[in-house]
């Protein structure tokens, strides 16, 4: 048999899996010497051992317990329950992965009717005494017995309004134990028992309701987020309570090494004095800046400075920590590394790489690429002019606007649809999280820095604004005032989280600028990571800013998106409507000319660097108009009599008719279309070959590579390649000009990867376009399945994630393997990228490197992602 | 350097790849003592070498045949171009696989304006010398100069217009002399040139031409149609020419050993008398019986009597024999295995067997399953009345009927718009054979049971009847008129290939009968094969049928065409509209009961042996009206005023739009439904195991195999197969019954074969649907590439063969490759099957033998064939 509790004493950092990370970190604060109120932990094996079990706690568990509870008795001299000298303690969750918020807390345990008498007479406090009391029935009845935390604030409200008292302060120790009485009353009624007198059943039942809240409707959702697997199971720290809110020379607190915001490093934090420490995280009451206690109390001041440097230099990463002065003396309460913001993360990661804390390595993985993903976020254009109708705390950076809604639920129903929203709440509790996931930032009227709303959002890299008493909020009416102004739900503001500003209406937003640190960080990414990184772009402006971002070359130049030009439609349409291959190539040689000025603009910006144009892939009806809106203008036509336009117009319907498919997805589109019309294709690769030899010409380096989309057999890449070169030949022998350029496919369905062996011998380069082939792998039309099935599939667990996001290893992933592994065979120089949009998602991009592509192609502003991703499984792979 | 010609001395029967068929047979015959004009064969080698030195004879090779010449002079005692005592040859192709009618051929070469008097001379014969003179002209002007047919046929025309003659018999001498001038003037005119007077030059021009002609476009479409490999190449024989025309003691003709048609064992043949071989094959005269010639030359007749027994004997299969008779000397100028129809291969591969000719096992091997196939063809039902027009030879057995079309171009063209059609012409040409593959069946006016119409048709295994002289065909007009009927185009016939008969309009068919010989014969093939062989059935009434041909099982049961039932539809669309689930369970109960009678139905059809019934499977929209029509009707009911019917309308107009999808193929179908909508599956599981529980009851043994379809994911499989077991026990449980059931799924989509080691833990078997795997293997939705690419894929050679008829290997079958090693690794016991239309195909049959698959499920009628298919796979496995 196993041990399952551990004293405080025999811990350490590294025994997080078993002891959690609270636990742990409270054993490692213990060892280095750090003032830690005593205590306990009960192992997250035990907690697997509970769900085996049948949901309960085993007797040999149980028994380790209680002699833990005999030892802990012992050092500090007290007893639970006893009426003369009662020991309290605070039972509290903590799982190996920190999850803030997200687990139960039960604090002043060990109270009854007849120990809060001895707590009244060993602290000489009778108020504080049935205060704790009843704070204790209060959490203890809500976590462990299931009553509802508003049926007791609305006690508390009505002997307030009794007593005439504003706020809690002015209740006395008789109006507390009428508020006990009450809640008794209300316990009775409400689970049919009294309220347990029992100290050690209280503790047993506190330590199986920790247990139990692992399974909890927002635990589980905020692993399914966060990617924590179900079966870590929870620890559970039973320690010996110490009291923040006996008097003005007590008080709690959290507190960060650097600042969690920016990452500049100065200590801070925020406090409340005479205050347990929920009162500081639920931001019920706003805390103080802690440089405030400087005057207040500057020894404890002064000491939590050491503490920080010590827990820093110990933790070797930013701290955060929680504090409790009990009569002017410190103990700590947790310490554990500090969430914050994306910003705060880069310059946090690259100082403490200069100050020669961490490595540069370190460095790299302290920032994920999804940070990195926020940071490119946009902000505010500075030149705006905006209507600031509040200000709040700027508690996640980053802006965002959105329609008003009050409500988590129809945040998601609404974010589903893909309307953008801001979240707007009084405050935030966890139960508010899938709100949070779906809003474009969140709002709130109350709490701090470090209240739930800032700590989720930041967490997500999304914007917020906290603390904003300026606005009222009415829930009833849906809509809220700030100022003489009322926005209601549904209407459009925007937020600032880097200054707290709230804006009525959508504001201009700019790209963001990076940082110095965030270069030197993406720099040293640079020198690490074996994949090259490339952009998906068409048009110039995005090929500009992709190279700003570090692009090496665009991966992925779609020209149907040239065809789609207001002055170039009817062309195209001309093109289309052709019923003979010479009145084709006329309304084509007017669309080489544009196709030339296009390929002219990219190159240019990607002068030196490699560009894959994809010759054109969409179905030709998709640049007709749409069937419906023909019958409908051939309607009217009819009636105005217009003879001339109508024949037209109907021509085009009998085209558009002809060219409808049943599944346009996998019909006459793709290289089928360059096959079945070769002179569409022709044209775009003279285009290609002109624009590229004119531009060599100039001194201007031009490295084209020709991609033919939608292959699935061999012959097709095979005309095709052969139809390049020739025509390239034919060009660069006119021009006298000799171009570098490349020929090559995208794998794009099953079917080319099971034969990229084949393919290999026609292709210089394969460029797996991951979105359809996830579509055809899957049999999934993601148009479709998006809006129809996929997130049944997802928040009823048939599937984890949404393969358009996240690279499906199993299938997709296989089949990409077996194309690597076919094409090299035969072709050992093939260069092999993704150009899907798994391409600037760093899951994906893990796995790009494992499998040993040459390059990612992404979104303009995911290419700084991509970088750091690309490093990461660089690092990641040496671990292992 | 090798040898590239070779003395019919030198060669025999197996050396058929170097010498072609004709070739290697002429040699054998030799061989074996037969009366064979003596001649040399110049190599398929020669030939590849011709292509691959860019079309030219290399040297070496000319001197070779030069040396052969003089050889055959010698032993002939005659002389290429000699007046005094002229060698004529012939000059024709050979093939190492025979491909009839499909290559061009010379005869009587040798002649010019000197040797045609010495033909005279040696003959005594003026009129037959320039008849040989002017054949040869014509035919080598034809074939190797390229001048039209039709202008020769002209010019003698008008000659005979100024003679007043009939027929060509009635021409002499000099009207042939005359004729032959205005050839040589036609020739002049056309090519330049004069007709070339050296015999060596011309014998040099003939064999090019025979190599060139392996290119010609009828060459290449027969090999396309016939899978023939296009690299073989042809061989050239160059034989001493014996003469059929040489007046009433000569004649030519073609007789197999045993019946061609029927396969009955007698001889069996037609002959002219005075004639060349190309007037039989031709069919430009009608030929006559055989029979005839025991009393027209008796001697010869029983020495072909006896060459017939010999040949067959020695080369253990019915031989097709052509024979010419020159002045009472017997002369065998070709044998080879004889084409033969469907019916006529079963019985002479089971009556060689019995005979001891052969074994049971080649016996198999003589019978194609495609031929199998074509003896299920419908035959007319005797019953009926029908309107018989004319009557013409019963050429290849079997009924059709469809449109009358003229041209072989407008046959193709319907043909591919799905629109059946009989292809009408005086006779066929090779030519012609596009049109041929595209009709139902073919109707000629003139020819035997041996010209090209009948030839081709009973090899495609198609209904034919020929030289039906009753009908007078007029091409400008587009009609034919049969006694006083005319029949215009567009007009629909049915033939009977059987009878002969010809019929106006379109008569029932009913199901054919199976001889004893062909029931013998697949007795045989099951001994042999290890394929379990099932079929794909809906009904009762199909799966009898199937089970008569021997089905082992039903592999696949749709049950959406049990939705689709007129009585049902109402309560399916109910279902679908139902706006609770509670209501959709109201509609379902009403479906259940139906389905129960379904599956009792389909369950006592099959007793005793397993039922797989897929759960449904297409999208719901299927069910519901099409949106166009809706809005045309709601249009209507608008101006009727109509209120409560529009408002329905309305409704399902919304509904219809809300369930529109832009890839239905791809979107909320199959297993996706049974998740979103559980009470559509439940339903289906529970009416199962009702009529299972039933059945049991009255004693009768059912074995229900529950299939998932479109299953992408385990989760989805995990579901619901626990759905299944539940439902099952409960059911079972209530009923107190056993029932020994299979649950397992459809592997249709990449990704389900990609994973299917997961799968595999839940599946009790798999069956590959390899329509849709193809669909989303090659990213091809199969309605819209038939309409659109397909067609162009497959003539421009893109693609050799349609992957939705012949199964793709290197694509699907690699996936179903993975997924059977995947599968059986991690449960041993699995059952695998395939029921995509591939179930029946031979070449697929064949690949899911190799890969180790316990069953294919095919339509009914293709049972046989699959039985027979499977039963090859083991044989040719043998022989690797």
């Amino acid at each position: 048999m196993g041990k399952f509790v551990f004293n405080f004493k025999e811990g350490s950092a590294a025994m997080k899996n078993l002891l959690g990370g609270k636990g742990a970190n409270l054993a490692e604060m213990m060892r280095i010497g750090l003032p830690v109120p005593p205590g306990f932990t009960v192992t997250t094996e035990a907690c697997s051992r509970y769900f085996k079990e049948g949901e309960k706690i085993p007797e040999d568990i149980v028994g380790e317990i209680f002699a833990h509870l005999s030892e802990l008795e012992e050092t500090m001299g007290k007893k639970l329950g006893s009426r003369e000298n009662p020991l309290l303690v605070s039972v509290r969750s903590g799982a190996p992965v920190s999850m803030p918020g997200m687990m139960d807390t039960i604090l002043n345990l060990g109270l009854n009717d007849e120990s809060v008498e001895g707590l009244y007479e060993s602290t000489g406090n009778r108020r504080f005494a049935f205060d704790c009391y009843r704070r204790f029935i209060q959490m203890f009845s809500n976590v462990v017995l299931g009553v509802e935390h508003d049926k007791f604030e609305r006690i508390i409200e009505s002997v307030k309004r009794k007593r005439k008292a504003e706020y809690d302060t002015e209740l006395d120790d008789r109006d507390w134990e009428e508020v006990i009485q009450h809640y008794k009353d209300l316990i009775l009624k409400e689970t049919r028992s009294e309220f347990p007198q029992d100290p050690r059943k209280q503790l047993m039942m506190a330590v199986e309701a920790v247990f139990r809240s692992w399974n909890n409707q927002r635990a589980i959702i905020y692993r399914r987020i966060n990617k924590i697997p179900d079966d870590l199971g929870t620890a559970v720290n039973v320690q010996s309570m110490v009291f923040g809110n006996m008097g003005n020379d007590s008080g709690t607190g959290v507190a960060f090494t650097r600042n969690p915001s920016t990452g500049e490093k100065h200590f801070y934090g925020e406090f409340l004095l005479n205050a347990q420490g929920e009162d500081v995280v639920a931001g019920i009451r706003t805390p103080k800046n802690i440089e405030e206690l400087k005057e207040l109390m500057p020894e404890v001041y002064e000491q939590l400075i050491n503490v920080s440097n010590l827990l820093e230099r110990h933790y070797k990463d930013m701290q955060d920590i929680e504090f409790t002065v009990e009569k002017g003396k410190l103990y700590l309460l947790q310490t554990r590394n500090g969430k914050r913001t994306a910003q705060a993360a880069v310059k946090i990661a690259v100082d403490m790489a200069k100050e020669g804390l961490i490595t540069k390595e370190e460095a790299l993985m302290r920032v994920s690429p999804e940070q990195v993903a926020s940071l490119l976020h946009s902000r505010i254009d500075p030149s705006a002019k905006v209507e600031i109708i509040a200000k709040g705390l700027p508690a996640s950076p980053g802006a965002a606007w959105g329609q008003v809604v009050f409500s988590p639920d129809e945040a998601e129903n609404l974010g589903h649809q893909g309307i953008k929203v801001i979240l707007v709440r009084t405050e935030t509790t966890p139960d508010d999280i899938h709100g949070i996931v779906a809003a474009q930032g969140v709002l709130t009227s109350r709490g701090g820095m470090t209240s739930h709303a800032a700590v989720v959002a930041r967490g997500m890299g999304k914007p917020c604004v906290c603390g904003c008493d300026s606005i009222s909020i009415d829930y009833a009416n849906e809509e809220f005032k700030a100022g003489g102004i009322t926005v209601k739900k549904g209407e459009v503001i925007s937020i600032d989280g880097s200054t707290g500003n709230v804006i009525l209406g959508k504001v201009k937003m700019i790209d963001p600028v990076l940082s110095e640190e965030f270069k030197e960080l993406l720099g040293w990414a640079d020198e690490i990571r074996k994949l090259s990184v490339r952009t998906n772009a068409d048009t110039p402006k995005d090929a500009e800013v992709a190279r700003n971002f570090g692009a090496e070359g665009i991966g992925l130049c779609r020209t149907e998106h040239m065809f789609m030009d207001q002055k170039r439609l009817p062309y195209v349409q001309e093109m289309i409507m052709a019923e003979t291959a010479d009145e084709r190539e006329k309304a084509l040689f007017v669309i080489q000319n544009f196709q030339e000025e296009d390929f002219e603009g990219i190159f240019r910006a990607m002068e030196g660097l490699p560009v894959t144009i994809r010759l054109l892939d969409p179905p030709l009806h998709e640049f007709l108009p749409k069937e419906e809106e023909l019958v409908e203008e051939i309607n009217e036509l009819k009636q105005k009599g217009e003879k001339e336009l109508l024949r037209k117009k109907q021509e085009v319907l009998k085209r558009v008719r002809s060219l409808k498919e049943f599944n346009p997805m996998l019909g006459l589109r793709g290289c089928r279309l360059g096959i079945v019309y070769p002179e569409i294709y022709d044209m775009q690769i003279r285009a290609i070959f002109n624009a590229a030899c004119r531009l060599t010409k100039k001194g201007i380096k031009v490295l084209p590579e020709v991609e033919i989309p939608l292959v699935s057999n061999v012959n097709e890449l095979k005309k095709l390649t052969e139809r390049v070169h020739e025509i390239a030949k034919k060009i660069m022998e006119e021009e006298g000009i000799k171009v570098d350029y490349k020929v090559g496919t995208m794998l794009e369905l099953p079917r080319a990867c099971l034969i990229a062996d084949e393919l290999a011998r026609y292709a210089e380069f394969f460029s797996f376009g991951t979105n359809d082939l996830t579509q055809t792998t899957y049999g999934l039309s993601r148009d479709d399945a998006e809006a129809k099935f996929l997130p049944y599939y997802i928040s009823n667990k048939i599937l984890n994630e949404d393969p358009f996001i996240v690279l499906d290893r199993d299938g997709v992933g296989t089949l990409m393997k077996i194309a690597v592994e076919k094409g090299r065979k035969v072709n050992r120089e093939i260069l092999i990228g993704i150009c899907g949009e798994h391409g600037g998602e760093p899951n994906s991009i893990e796995f790009c490197h494992e499998i040993g592509l040459d390059y990612v192609s992404c979104s303009p502003f995911r290419v700084p992602v991509a970088r750091l991703a690309a490093a990461h499984a660089v690092l990641k792979e040496r671990i292992k």
